[in-house]
């Protein structure tokens, strides 16, 4: 439990996180400076510059917001390892789909190329959507729907790495088709009993 | 065959191509202003005004001069399918791990995000990278070696995606052991002969 928060502090970092945003999505992270993060919020720069010293954590941390902000996963796993998993893949879709997403995720990772310290920061991002990917191939392995031995970092690996490419470097939407596609693939990888099921 | 060039222009072009090349790595799009290249190249700005009027198909051209700066692909495509995935895969590994190579695409496929015209321009590239691939696929099911019902735009992305995935998203070098572990799974993928021999 924490405690609540002052409103006007709340405020102020909505308005800060959606400029942000927007200054992201529009000039990348060249457009993100304190003066136009002050005039697009309509938040002091010396505000800015004493909550925000470091505006690399602030594009992450804005990021994390857009990421959450719609939270589509129930909390509660599937109970079919093969059903969570093309839930995650359609979640998935789902938040690369969004233009404003891919954007700003395409920003962050160009930025992390050009400087370390913000790589460590970005690093973050995708062990988050790993650590989700993850918990799906355990409960898989561990209920034996998925093959025992399955290598789980190169099984994140082929769920993920698809999608990127499609979306982040060929800039194509991800369809219902492709979801259905990759999963039927995956369980064929992943050694799923209802992939052998429907093949024999 | 072309007409010889002047000698001139060509110590221009390259002048230009070198400084675009340093300016992007090391400040990314944003950097690239022909105020900077002057500077950098030591070529007029009314010549590079003249000859570079978009800055954005000067930063592919002068990418595509790094891409092919040191061909390692013989002319010849190797007899065996299997060989020339493998070489393939090597080569494509070996240009990905330049860190001057993977921070440029990074900056224009960012770039393609924010500007629908130079998108255009930079999917050119990928064509290029795509139709090796091709080659490589059509010689594989044109001899048997590899399935003849094999979707080969899916082919090209399973060659590709893991390592763009591995080394543009996660920042990691691709090792040889990389390669040799990428091409095992696509034989099998493939339907290659290689691959069921191998297993039987």
């Amino acid at each position: 439990v924490t405690a609540a928060e002052d409103p006007r502090i709340t405020a102020n970092r909505r308005a800060v996180y959606a400029a942000t945003i927007r200054l992201l999505a529009s000039t990348g992270i060249s457009g993100l400076t304190v003066d136009r993060l002050a005039d697009a919020s309509g938040v002091s720069r010396s505000t800015i510059y004493r909550h925000w010293p470091d505006l690399g954590a602030l594009a992450v941390a804005a990021f994390e917001e857009v990421l959450h902000r719609d939270p589509a996963r129930p909390l509660a796993m599937p109970a079919h390892p093969e059903t969570a998993l093309l839930e995650y893949l359609r979640d998935y879709a789902r938040r690369l789909n969004d233009d404003t997403y891919a954007t700003i995720l395409m920003s962050i990772i160009e930025w992390g190329w050009r400087d370390p310290a913000f790589a460590r920061e970005h690093a973050s991002i995708f062990d988050e959507t790993r650590s989700r990917a993850l918990a799906v191939l355990r409960a898989g392995s561990a209920s034996g729907a998925f093959d025992h031995l399955l290598d789980h970092n190169e099984a994140v690996e082929a769920i993920v790495s698809p999608f990127l490419y499609r979306r982040l470097i060929r800039r194509r939407r991800i369809t219902e088709r492709d979801v259905r596609q990759l999963h039927a693939q995956l369980l064929v990888r992943f050694g799923s009993r209802e992939a052998q099921d429907s093949a024999s």
